[in-house]
């Protein structure tokens, strides 16, 4: 018999991918959250059906949500990273010698328990002393802080679910007055084959609130066209901007201090989604 | 009925893709050719069960095989586009005014005739008068040519069935005798993350024949990994220096000058296979 595991990432395209086991299957309190072996991409987590990470390609993501801000940031110290439970930005994060605390706000500590459990390569560094671990509403969070952040990264599901309210411009206020007076924040945003209209939407809200809003790209095969998009709102320093001396040497697969600027160099059908 | 085509991208994973109905199907002298009107992305050309190309997002592959190298070479006037039956391709080729004859080499006939008539917006431009089509092995006419041409694009199906010769070295010679001696090449080589041998032997096969050897990206999400990979040989002029004054206003949906330079930024991963 062979399984495969089928998601719909619209309502008539997918991706399909053979499994050999399925290690966990649980609703949670929150959503669906299964956790599978696949022959191609490794260890899968996905929860409500769509793929989250794997094994095989979670560098990607995880890279570019961290490195971009964190290398924009003169010298970000105190980080916080929304949802991202399995641990993936915070392992990246703490590549950055600079960073003295980063604060992991995730809604389904589930979510955390399985990653560590499955994906440990990825959740491994959850455990170190400069993180503290919250299971909390990052929504709520967000709202209660003030001025304390040098760089958040919101690291979230699709808005369905429980991240419908991190994609809203009131979370985008809460986030701006988290942030220290030069914060920067960076949130994922899907894909523009697909979700056109979020990014356009997502792109207006962050620019009616940071004075440098820009929009960045990464190819990432598990994910719904294989492009995704992530949305930076900054306070004062522009992405673009940075000087070469700015880069350290740090470990990885994806990121290098020349695609830090050629992410943001949009094709022509994306760039017009953000005019 | 729900009529869904999966294409194992590997043995392991694919993608699926919902139906509306079928718009031929034929065994050719070369291949299985499928037509098939698709909900997400119009009609698609599968040729021996691969995506050839779609309405949606045909524009990304036939954009950035053409331009790259047309903007590269300063003056192209003789261009041979090899496999490419579509016609995606020479459309965008003759955006370049300086364009005087384009010659198509495709070995299926098949192809062109159903391209023509299911997907006219992309095999629309065949008929113009500064094409030339010939049904016949792009191998063998590669072989017979001699200082003629200023770009040559290899448009093929991977490397299974007819198009198994155009990977190999004694083709890239062929393309060097057959180009000018200024000429460019491109052709497509499909995507580092199921691929990579294939990238990197190509890689070292044309290195070892054109001065200048380099390898750029476009997302197309409807082939394996949503990242492809072109690579360009070019024996005098490097895509990398071209000077801004070079570009003209061309209409496209992808391609831009910007993206000219940064499509050559490889992810780390990507940028180790071809060191």
């Amino acid at each position: 018999m062979e399984l495969w595991f089928t998601e719909k990432q619209t309502e008539h395209f997918g991706i399909t991918a053979r499994i050999k086991r399925t290690l966990h299957t649980e609703q949670t309190e929150f959503q669906k959250l299964d956790m599978v072996e696949t022959e191609e991409f490794g260890n899968m987590l996905i929860l409500d059906g769509m793929v989250m990470t794997t094994q095989k390609d979670e560098f990607v993501y995880h890279e570019m949500v961290a490195h971009v801000p964190l290398f924009t940031h003169p010298n970000p110290e105190n980080v916080l990273v929304v949802g991202g439970g399995d641990g993936g930005v915070i392992r990246e994060v703490l590549k950055h010698p600079s960073v003295k605390k980063a604060t992991l706000v995730e809604i389904d500590g589930k979510v955390i328990e399985y990653s560590k459990k499955y994906l440990p390569e990825i959740a491994g560094m959850l455990d170190d002393p400069r993180v503290e671990v919250k299971v909390d509403d990052g929504f709520m969070h967000i709202a209660q802080s003030e001025n304390e952040y040098d760089v958040i990264m919101v690291d979230s599901t699709e808005p369905v679910g429980p991240a419908v309210n991190l994609f809203t411009k009131g979370f985008y206020a809460g986030i701006a007055k988290a942030l220290k007076e030069d914060g920067i924040f960076v949130a994922q945003t899907d894909n523009p084959w697909f979700k056109a209209d979020l990014i356009r939407t997502v792109q207006r809200d962050v620019r009616e609130i940071f004075p440098i809003t820009r929009l960045y790209i990464a190819n990432i095969p598990t994910y719904p066209s294989g492009m995704w998009t992530f949305t930076m709102g900054s306070k004062k320093y522009d992405p673009l901007a940075v000087s070469d001396d700015r880069f350290h040497d740090i470990d990885t697969k994806y990121y290098t201090k020349e695609l830090h600027k050629a992410c943001f160099v949009l094709p022509k059908f994306v760039a017009d989604l953000v005019k």
